[in-house]
């Protein structure tokens, strides 16, 4: 519906074109929004445009497990409380964060930074199994927790990093899967309702 | 879910704060926006802050229209094909936008930026209305047409303006208000349907 014809304005249009860049911002989105920005005072726009530069510029990875930090090291990693003997390896940065919004978790991360998808030409080497590997090699490590999709790309990547860690005396575990909790059985997709069934855990009470 | 505690880099807290003061944009969509970011090549983010920090900088608004733009006087206002015996008056840049979409519209526009809303304290004096008054006081506008929401303020708005020209010589109309094109009639609400029995039009057919 709106062509570029009907921009009154190429510096707006130019914003627009950027903003529509994002996922999941299509053009009508992005006009609304930076048609609100025009509406602020500078200093909220150049607050934004300020830290998306800062960020961009001095943005660090730590040098364990590849999360984003701040410092070389990461706060998980730096974190003398956390059990260093368990590792959770993630695809990214929002897995760690999903997963320590749980609560429920002591150890520490690896970040690969993706995962192996022929189809998009990503290979092992594309993403931070090597460093996985090596962390294990150095010692100290007694649980591996794969925490991927569980797509075709997921258990790939899964499958090709146990197989690596074969040699190295770790255990490799995944996460359960199985029913949510709140769902209905009816409503629960076969393959799910079928593996939670053979992985039926003791059955716990609250009394 | 995600609290503050849980972001592993207060640059990407930061970024993220920003991005969630947008409106329609909760943190979980800006983390992800900006984690989408911090993806892509430097140069592809500074087009973006440096979009938005030129247009803050640089936008100017038609000293006739007050529609956004890039010279002094708007590509509208300037064109001599469009018509200057009329003037489409609206609350803001989007909606001159959705009318020129139409491409069923040559006059010009009066934008009011804003509308009389006394609960948000905005009265006629906030708005761009002595303009217009001043406008049709200097002649040459022959009708005057109000395309503003049909809400209380919108309606408001459009009867404050309506008396204010009662004055001059020029008609006053409103956009046509009725059953949306491809809408059923049962599921359209009886005020529009009750105004479109009202105001019927002579038919007209295709053949």
């Amino acid at each position: 519906m709106l062509n570029n014809e009907q921009y009154p304005s190429q510096l707006l249009e130019r914003a627009v074109n950027e903003f529509a860049k994002l996922p999941g911002i299509g053009r009508k989105t992005a006009t609304r929004l930076v048609l609100h920005l025009l509406r602020q005072e500078d200093k909220d726009v150049f607050n934004l445009t300020q830290a998306l530069d800062t960020l961009k510029r001095e943005v660090k990875y730590c040098r364990v497990c590849h999360n984003i930090s701040d410092t070389d090291t990461c706060n998980i990693c730096a974190d003398p409380r956390r059990d260093t003997h368990t590792v959770c390896v993630v695809e990214n940065i929002r897995d760690v964060m999903a997963i320590e919004a749980t609560m429920q978790y002591k150890g520490l991360y690896h970040v690969l930074g993706g995962i192996i998808s022929p189809m998009d030409g990503i290979g092992p080497s594309d993403i931070e199994i090597q460093s996985l590997i090596d962390r294990v090699a150095a010692g100290g490590i007694q649980e591996v927790i794969m925490a991927l999709s569980t797509t075709m790309e997921g258990d790939t990547t899964a499958f090709y990093i146990y197989r690596k860690l074969a040699d190295y005396p770790v255990t490799v575990s995944s996460l359960a899967r199985g029913v949510s909790i709140g769902d209905e059985l009816e409503y629960t997709d076969e393959v799910t309702l079928g593996r939670s069934i053979v992985n039926r855990t003791p059955f716990q009470t609250n009394h």
